[in-house]
């Protein structure tokens, strides 16, 4: 099952700075070959469902590994059967509805 | 590792009415045996992460196969390594310093 | 326009716990004459749409007063024109279904 | 008191394309002089608390009258007192600590 993410995770318990903890997340992601899109309050994940909540709970042992001892994360997952989009489409379709 | 989620599910293209959706995810994470509490706006769950995630997985399947051609779904997951907190614990917490 | 929210505040920046600031939250809705319901991640609301936001725009002031830096908060705000629904009915009308 | 805002509308009761929904929002959001960015499950907004909530009522007030009987929305709001930042420099932040 193909799942379009938007991730924001939100460490607690390590000051108001959390950029490198968002940065360590974004590293798991790549390394899993996710495809992403990193945007001011959070980040676009396109993938196979397995493979994305895999990288999600892998972000949460490396921030808490990193020193946060309380993580609250925000997940929307969207899944459809009946097409495929990605996350260019799913931009592309509103860009082109504001343009005419 | 434990967590504590709030799950929304909401499926689209199957007119105003999901509450029907809603309890077949219900039944999905009873039979999952996880604790759980319904409110107006979603479920709070308490579980272990793959149990509670592979539940969640299983609610998109069961959606779907129910007629829904879309879901959105937000998902807030809360993980913590310094204490154990159960879901009357952070509801009492609060209530707690409200009376005082 | 009525309104069912979910509101879920989190301050950043002043250590785990964050329940005392939870607790100011809720007498800012208590005080607005809201209809509140707590749970273990957040608070459902039901009111007229600026009632509602008013009262979460305070809560931010207040979290802020209180000393912390940084607020995050997610908000799920519901709408329906087709007709009135009660957080009530909203429960009742799943777990109508599970029992059936 | 400025904000940054994750908005995603989701119109219910229309069918799954609800792509002309969210460019009407954008509109909205245009014409109330707000600074934003749209991705792949919602928009980023940058602007004073009432400007961005006024724009934010009159998005659910414009899809209602397209013809949607029922919205549920998605919001994320972060403010902070410690310092201003924008939206570029969030997205930098996380960046440049990749970079290193």
């Amino acid at each position: 099952m193909k799942v379009m993410v938007d991730l924001c995770v939100v460490p607690i318990g390590v000051g108001v700075s959390v950029s490198k903890h968002i940065a360590a997340c974004q590293q798991v992601l790549n390394e899993a070959g996710l495809k992403t899109h990193l945007h001011a309050y959070g980040t676009n994940i396109e993938g196979e469902w397995d493979t994305v909540f895999d990288a999600i709970k892998r972000c949460h042992e490396v921030v808490h590994e990193m020193g946060a001892p309380r993580i609250t994360t925000t997940i929307k997952v969207g899944t459809r059967t009946d097409r495929d989009q990605t996350m260019e489409d799913k931009v592309f379709s509103v860009k082109e509805k504001l343009e005419n």
